[in-house]
């Protein structure tokens, strides 16, 4: 009985610790926070572990949530222990199984009748930023996120909360190299445009009606010189010259509101 | 000579402790990291009382910085043990007072031959966002930010390294009450325009030519109701039924990209 209990304590203060360093990336992860959680109950297509949530939050989500897996009741401070510091998880956490990744081509590939828009990001490292633009992006009817494998977050924790639930909405897509799959995506059909504060066009003003990658860099240091190599066109955000750029979230968002509304420059020939 | 290094030593580990919590809203507070830095120091309207600094960012900086106030070398451990867990120093600090505050009249009377623009934040308490809603605010030409004075970040560490020193450009003015500071607004011309994501009509089709109030609740909850009827309209993006909402500060640059590029509907009568 000691020896089980001690078990039991062990995996559980282990698993999130092996999640957030060292884990292979593709182990399950912890979801927080009632959106995130919730949406990722209701997704199909995600294979769910262990839900853990304080009896205050059993109760007020008692009719929203799907009959599996069963909830085990703890108490706040268990999931303070067990997050990293400072989570907002309003008192729910999921131990899930990462999404199966489509391939660049299953997850862009252009659909008729429809506005195709794909985001790629080069080295955009923080969490919070990432999220927010997965649900930028599901908010504007963006096809996918794609990211590179190394220099990117995990589609977990901080990003899934800053998400809100869009991480089962968006494809996250990592590729090995981001220059290829720029080539894979011309390939298909779409302009890449480049995200660059000194290019001379705007995006409104430059953006072909036609299937469209969108590429933004790191706040910063900004697109790599391979990355920009490999674009059509470097469009800018009319942006007062008082500030050298936006947040790359509030700056992702805006592209994609300015794809989504805007008029149409051209096609491809 | 022992007493002297005592005391040092507690004003220095008692400073930033002091500012972040418990601390006088007004006292000296903790910017960080280069962009703030370097925008407060060339800020004539800032008064600085200590700066610090890495030898490496001393040597990056040699060429950027203004004379004063003089520059403490420190190691990188003295600043992360000095300033919040996690915050994203890089190897400077100063320890400014805050900014003179403008009032709502001063900051926000409409200006003729511009767009006057001011954005409301109602609760948003996350300072990431609100720093984040100060640097679009300056890069799409905003007048100002309003926050009420409770339930609103301090003016100072994460706040400003989000917005990047936006926070020397646009004024952020504290009112105590919103409601009425909507009301003073609406005196000044301003149509009052609440962002909601269940109202009919799109930002970009109600927004008349006219000075605009740009009011956003905190994600979640929304405007409260009182504020949410103080505004002449209420107005929502055009984002997908997928989504609840966007982040805030993406809401924010998305409303202010479309008041800045967008037609003119109207003028207020």
């Amino acid at each position: 009985m000691r020896q089980r209990k001690h078990f039991s304590r062990q995996r559980l203060s282990q698993s999130p610790e092996s999640q957030r360093r060292g884990a292979q990336p593709g182990g399950a992860g912890w979801l927080y926070g009632t959106h995130p959680v919730l949406a990722a109950l209701h997704n199909p297509a995600r294979h769910n572990r262990r839900l853990l949530m304080t009896a205050e939050q059993a109760r007020i989500l008692a009719e929203k949530l799907p009959a599996a897996p069963q909830a085990e009741i703890v108490e706040r401070s268990r999931l303070d222990s067990l997050l990293p510091g400072g989570s907002v998880h309003q008192g729910i956490a999921l131990l899930a199984e990462p999404l199966p990744e489509p391939g660049l081509d299953q997850a862009c590939e252009p659909l008729a009748g429809r506005r195709n828009i794909v985001v790629l990001l080069d080295q955009v490292t923080d969490p919070h930023n990432v999220g927010a633009i997965l649900r930028s992006a599901a908010a504007f009817g963006a096809r996918a996120v794609v990211t590179t494998e190394r220099y990117a977050p995990e589609a977990r924790g901080t990003l899934a909360k800053a998400a809100s639930g869009a991480l089962e909405l968006v494809p996250l897509v990592r590729v090995v190299n981001l220059a290829r799959a720029l080539d894979d995506l011309a390939d298909h059909g779409y302009w890449r445009l480049g995200l660059d504060g000194k290019a001379e066009r705007t995006l409104a003003e430059a953006a072909p009606d036609a299937p469209i990658a969108l590429v933004l860099g790191a706040e910063g240091s900004g697109l790599r010189r391979l990355t920009a190599e490999r674009c059509d066109l470097l469009v800018r955000l009319p942006v007062s010259g008082a500030v050298e750029s936006l947040n790359v979230s509030n700056a992702a968002a805006v592209a994609l509101y300015a794809l989504a509304t805007g008029g149409t420059a051209g096609t491809r020939e």
